[in-house]
């Protein structure tokens, strides 16, 4: 077994997939689909999203100075797709797709999707032109998830929730969780406890 | 149907779960495992990890200016969480988790992974503290695929690479791909090809 050399390119995967909202004073709300997302930060939490300069969505991030992330579901990976390969030039995602714009905590005009299982309401801290796409570094100001999602105890269900990823140009699902942080050294009991829990769920 | 608020946090799911490789001049090669990963540019391609100061590997990646991202498949996933919870101040993790470093196309002293299905190469290009995480930005400057994973024509079979994705807190598997870039306004012959690709593998 070894590796075969490759040309250097953007295969980093799987990758989240996310539809990211927006709009400006003047702007009416659009919505970019985005996989060049990441964590970069937890504290203050804060996301990077990469956009290219030619993008609808690019001045409209740059002039507000805030966007919402809105994670996909698989029930929405049609209009995911549709929102990444149209243009907010030609015509209006939100009206194309069904989808709705609802007011995200913590934003001036950025609207988040009503159906997305959660949404990451971010202000621009910082931007970086890296060649083909502009860097916006955001902090996280407020987050929403989707009321079915959340019991009793304020704890998400993720399973329930249905998310896409992406996967160098193919969108794929998830399945159940497999294993948990920490489950490689966890103790016998705790072990038994977690897979208990995963099999009543 | 609405949105809950949460308190702002780090919650963008699912996530690339990686396990960067790195060694310095008179380091000996480590493993850590992050998920706070991304393409940040594609051209030239361009990922973002972040790393807290207080890791062994982030002084490691300082003063060598480069690592390698090893994409993790479901097979390596214990050994994936072991390399995220102990430090390569107490343990060699290539030596506990059985995995084999080899050397990494364009890299100085980090090596690949040889288990691992594919890795990015990557010379650090920025870096930037965020607050509890410093974000490195690295160059891609090269790449390999496990020869396994490659057919003939040299297209990578990303199924058989079973790759793992994160999700607050939790290691999920992938499902075959549901989707492609593109299928939303896809010619009906467009689809019909695709589609029938996806039965025969």
């Amino acid at each position: 077994m070894s590796h075969i050399n490759f040309k250097p390119g953007t295969l980093l995967s799987p990758t989240a997939v996310v539809m990211v909202s927006c709009a400006g004073e003047n702007t009416k709300p659009n919505i970019i689909t985005l996989a060049w997302v990441g964590t970069v930060n937890s504290d203050p939490p804060m996301v990077s999203i990469s956009i290219r300069p030619q993008r609808y969505s690019y001045d409209v991030i740059r002039e507000s100075g805030e966007f919402v992330v809105n994670l996909v579901s698989r029930e929405m990976m049609k209009a995911c797709d549709f929102c990444g390969v149209r243009s907010g030039r030609d015509v209006d995602k939100f009206l194309e797709t069904g989808l709705d714009a609802v007011s995200a905590q913590g934003m001036s005009a950025a609207p988040a999707i009503l159906q997305s299982p959660a949404y990451l309401a971010c202000k621009v801290k910082n931007m970086a032109d890296l060649g083909s796409h502009t860097m916006y570094l955001g902090e996280i100001v407020g987050m929403g998830i989707r009321e079915d999602l959340v019991d009793k105890k304020g704890k998400i269900d993720f399973v329930k929730a249905d998310l896409v990823a992406y996967c160098h140009g193919e969108y794929v699902g998830l399945t159940k969780p497999e294993g948990f942080f920490g489950f490689s050294i966890a103790r016998p009991e705790v072990l038994m406890r977690r897979l208990k829990r995963k099999q009543h769920t």
